[in-house]
C-alpha cells in the first residue's frame, strides 16, 4: 500500500513540477524564475500544509521529494526545447496530473487528522496540499488562482478530504483511508476531464 | 464582557464572509471559488495570526466561527441571487463590517500580548487580524489590497492595537483592555466613514 | 566579525526600506501602505525565514531591526518629497541593497543550518531570506515578483546558501561561514550589477 502510494506521490511531483516550469517558460521567466514555478507547484502545496499544523516543511527537511521535483524541472527544460511548450493542457500531462492531485489530498487529509484537525480542517488541508501549490505559481504570475474559476480541479480534494475523515471517524485505519481518498479524488477528477464538468457562478 | 466580544465576532464573520463572497461572484468565480473568498475573508486574518505566534489556526482546530462564516457565505448567494452583487460598499455591510474589524483587531492584540511579542508585534497582529482576510482575497483577484491605497480603514486597528498595548502596559486587565481596544477601532471607522477621512499619499 | 555583520544588516534593513517604501509611493499607496510596503521589504523576508522553521518571527519579538527599518521608511518620505520618486535603480540605491541582500542571506543559511534544515532546505532559506521582502511587496501591488524574470538577484543568495552549506558541512565554524556567504553574495550581486548578467530564458 505504501508503495502504491509512494508511486503516486512520485508521479505528481513530476508532473506538477512539470506543468509549474511549463507555465513559467511561457511567461517569459528566466531560468531562476522557471525553476521557482516548478518547484512551488510540486512542493508548495505540501509546505503550506507543514506551516499551518506547526511543523517544519518535509520539502526542506528531507531531499527525496525535492530530488523528484527537480526531475520534472529539468523535464520541462528538454521538453520546452524540443516541442515548444504548449503541453500545458495535453492529456499526456493531465493524467499524471490529476494522479499528483489525488496523492496530495490524500497526505493533506492525513496529516490534518494526525493533527488532530477538525473535520473543515481536514478537507482544507487536504485540498490546499493538492492545489496550493498551483495556485501560489499562479499568484506569482499575477493571475487568479484558475482553482477558483475554472474546472472541476478542487472539488474531488475537497470531497475526498470529506470521505476520508468520514472512513477514520467510522474507525478505517488511517493508511487505508488515504488510499481510499487517493482513489475517490483521482476518480472524480478524471470524470470532471471526460465529462468536462464544471461548478456554476452565481 | 465575553458576551458582547462574542456577539462582535460573530457579527464581523458573518459581515466578512458575505464581503468576501460578494467580491468573488462580482469576479465570476465558480461556487467553489465565491466559497474561498468568503471563508478567507472571514477566517483569513486569524489563520495568519496563528501562524505567525506558531498556533495551529483556530479556524482549523475548532468549528464555531467556520460555521458561522459558512452563514455568511450562504447569505451571500441568496442575496447575490434576491439582489445582484451591488450590496457591497452599501452602508447594510459597512456598519457590521466594523463591528468586525473591531473584534478582530481586539482579538490580534490579545494573542500578541499573550504571545510576548514587541508593542511593534502587538500592533501589527491586530492590524493583520483584522484587514487580513481581505487583503488575501483581493490578492487572490489580482487586486492591490484595498487598505493599502483606500480609505481609512486598517489605521483605526492599527491605533486600537498600540491603544490595547498601552492599556495592559499601564496594568488594566487583558479582557477589559480587549473591549476598550474594540471600541476605540469601532469608533475611529465609523467616524472615518461618517467623514470620509482618507490618509495623505506622498 | 559579530559587528561587521550587524552594520551589514542594519545597511539592508535602511536600504530595503527605502526602496520598498519609494515603490509604494510609486503606485499611489497611502501613507498607511507606503509604510507597509517599506516594512515588509525588510522584514518580510525574515518573517517567511523565521515561519517556515517554527519559529516566532524576529520582527514581532525584538525591536532593534524593526526601529532601523522604520528609520528607512521615514528617509524614502523625506527623499520622496525632496526628490522625487525616481532614485529606485539609482547607484546611491543599489549598493546598500546588495549589503543587505548578502546579509539577509547569510542569516537565512544559518538559521536553516540551526534548524538541521537538508542543503536545499538552507538554500531556500537564504534565497527567500534575501529576496522574500522584496517579493512580497511586488506581489501586493499585483506585479510579477522581479527576481522571477529580471536581472542575477537571486542567483548570488542561491550560490551563497550552497557554499555556507558546504563550509559547514567542511567544518568551518558557522559564524565564520556566515561572513563568507555574506562576501559571496555581495560579490557575485556586485558583478552582475557592474555587467550586467542574466540568466538565460527558455
Amino acid at each position: 500500500m505504501i508503495d502504491a502510494f509512494g508511486a503516486m506521490n512520485a508521479i505528481g511531483l513530476v508532473a506538477f513540477a512539470l506543468a509549474g516550469s511549463l507555465k513559467g517558460a511561457d511567461a517569459d521567466l528566466d531560468l531562476f524564475g522557471i525553476a521557482v514555478l516548478g518547484m512551488l507547484t510540486a512542493l508548495g502545496g505540501g509546505i503550506l500544509r507543514d506551516t499551518l499544523v506547526g511543523r517544519v516543511p518535509v520539502a526542506l527537511r528531507t531531499t527525496g521529494d525535492v530530488a523528484i521535483a527537480l526531475a520534472g524541472v529539468a523535464l520541462a527544460l528538454v521538453l520546452a526545447r524540443l516541442l515548444g511548450s504548449r503541453l500545458r493542457n495535453h492529456a499526456a500531462i493531465q493524467l499524471p496530473d490529476a494522479v499528483g492531485l489525488a496523492a496530495f489530498a490524500a497526505t493533506g487529509a492525513l496529516v490534518g487528522v494526525q493533527a488532530t484537525l477538525s473535520p473543515f480542517g481536514v478537507v482544507v488541508l487536504a485540498t490546499l496540499t493538492g492545489v496550493g501549490g498551483g495556485s501560489i505559481a499562479d499568484l506569482l504570475l499575477g493571475r487568479v488562482p484558475s482553482v477558483l474559476h475554472e474546472d472541476f480541479y478542487a472539488t474531488p480534494a475537497v470531497l475526498g478530504g470529506a470521505a476520508f475523515w468520514l472512513a477514520v471517524r467510522a474507525g478505517v485505519a488511517s493508511g487505508r483511508a488515504a488510499l481510499g481518498c487517493a482513489i475517490v479524488v483521482l476518480g472524480l477528477r478524471l470524470l470532471a476531464l471526460r465529462y468536462d464538468w464544471r461548478l456554476p457562478t452565481v
